[in-house]
């Protein structure tokens, strides 16, 4: 259930030289305004603009020849789809992405770039499941999940072994750890290497005030779901309830979830346009928001934060920081 | 007159506990889109938001406890300023600041809250140089000029410092080398330290178009000044001409001046906001805008591009990414 730190490490190699070793920015001013020691693991600057691009490349790299030539197939609102196109380029795979049709326009556009085929669907009525799920026995080609595979999980994990070995490599013992949530790969994954690694440290799931599923689940202990008229600014953090697969693993690690309003994330992508100099999408600032909405008593901790992408249009980015 | 590198590193260990050990940020897009590996020393994400605290923190901590108690005193358009009261702020001396009126609001504004006592004059009909000097003897403050001093140069050496360090330590030989130009300090003091230890590095200075004053006066070998009337959006890089004391090093050490428009500014600073997540304000910009305008043959080199600075009012950078 867990992933094995081995495992994680080996995935850790696979990827090394493609993806970014992203750096750890810690900034005088935010540790001053929180009465922390704050680290932010800024996955903005991860190749394709999130962290996806760990899992999709740690998946897509494991495929057979044959497999490579039938091709892949996967459904995201952006981020895994830039993710698996970017990884498909390189390894040259024939990737097909369906996407919402209000994704981002950045993220179609980026995704398509990257040479991807884009199949759209509306995000309120249709199934993405079923619509990749046909495309894909159609072609052969192999489905790739967003968080609910063993490998993706895997990957994205690779965050949290580099944030440990960099926080280490300064001399810092995170206390507190913050982590969006969709789906729950990227923080079951991170968890499942802090277990390992740091099993003191405190794991939080972090996600928009409407899209709180992880919040209520680890309470209930079962996976609820969002309501299907939920709406957020964070276009990455929609899935409709925890996955299948990480769940568990999240259920078994993290200390709690916390939750954040659409205004408070906003608020966050201004402070860091204008303290840090980051560009954090909204679905990507749910953490620091956390921390900076004062969800959590961080006084006088370390704490990690993980800014997991910065894949935001232009106009929503705008809106943000005037 | 160049400033010896053993004097470069130890003013890199007197800001160690102080100043971001910035990280260098690569972009697989950036190589594919440019046809070079383009290493970014990210001085955007350096505490008060541009590498002028490096040097304002090397001079403010060699001050006498006397000198340190009657206060300083500096004229900048803002990020000096920063870089003055941040440090002084640390340092706990009274700093006072003269800026032109027209100074971007969000550089005066985080001048203040770093606890700096602000007076303004008006760029264009004022000389910031008389009221300075006046307000320093009626105070008996040490006057902090912005790159016409041995420390301040010295202390913005060791963004170059850093720059080879880090590069070696990932392979990498920096083979051209781009950075921003105004009063040519940060340029005097990282060129000082690639003479030393990288001389095959050429190093060029990216300066406005209507601010090419540097660009001019290495060709020409004497101090040339810009118009008058000259106008442009890179607000840290108006100085009239190139300074007393750095243009001696510039002169010797520089290979050639480069000069972008404000319109090739704008899209390196949409480009980083969409490709690289960065924040950079438009004179921090300038180096990264003549690696994409093609203002140097960059194909199959190593070039270094030095981003001095992310101070940018939200309004100017909205505009430039829309």
């Amino acid at each position: 259930m867990i992933i094995d730190i081995l495992e994680i490490k080996e995935a850790a190699d696979r990827i090394a030289t493609q993806a970014v070793r992203t750096p750890i920015i810690e900034s005088a001013q935010l540790n001053a305004d929180t009465g922390a020691r704050v680290l932010i693991k800024a996955e903005c600057l991860q190749r394709s603009g999130s962290f996806k691009f760990r899992g999709a490349y740690n998946r897509l790299s494991q495929l057979s020849q044959a497999q490579r030539r039938a091709g892949v197939v996967a459904w995201s609102s952006g981020n895994h789809a830039q993710g698996i196109a970017a990884a498909a380029q390189i390894l040259k795979i024939p990737a097909t992405i369906v996407m919402p049709l209000d994704a981002p326009e950045i993220k179609m556009q980026k995704t398509k770039e990257y040479g991807a085929e884009i199949v759209t669907y509306d995000r309120y009525t249709q199934s993405r499941e079923d619509i990749g799920k046909a495309l894909s026995k159609e072609r052969g080609a192999t489905l790739v999940p967003s968080y609910d595979d063993h490998h993706i999980i895997t990957g994205q994990g690779t965050v949290g072994l580099e944030f440990l070995e960099q926080s280490l490599a300064l001399g810092y013992e995170i206390e507190q750890l913050l982590v969006c949530c969709g789906g729950g790969g990227l923080i079951a994954g991170t968890a499942s290497a802090f277990s390992q690694l740091s099993p003191d440290t405190a794991v939080y799931s972090v996600e928009p005030d409407s899209f709180d599923d992880h919040k209520r689940s680890l309470i209930s202990g079962t996976r609820e779901s969002n309501a299907p008229d939920a709406r957020s600014i964070c276009d990455a953090l929609l899935a409709p309830e925890p996955g299948s697969m990480t769940f568990p693993i999240n259920h078994a690690l993290l200390t709690a979830g916390l939750s954040v309003s659409d205004a408070e994330v906003r608020d966050a992508m201004k402070y860091a346009f204008s303290t840090l100099k980051l560009v954090i999408e909204p679905g990507g600032a749910v953490a620091l928001a956390a921390v900076l909405a004062g969800k959590l008593d961080v006084k006088g901790k370390t704490v990690g934060v993980v800014v997991s992408g910065g894949n935001v249009d232009p106009v929503v980015f705008s809106e943000s920081i005037l």
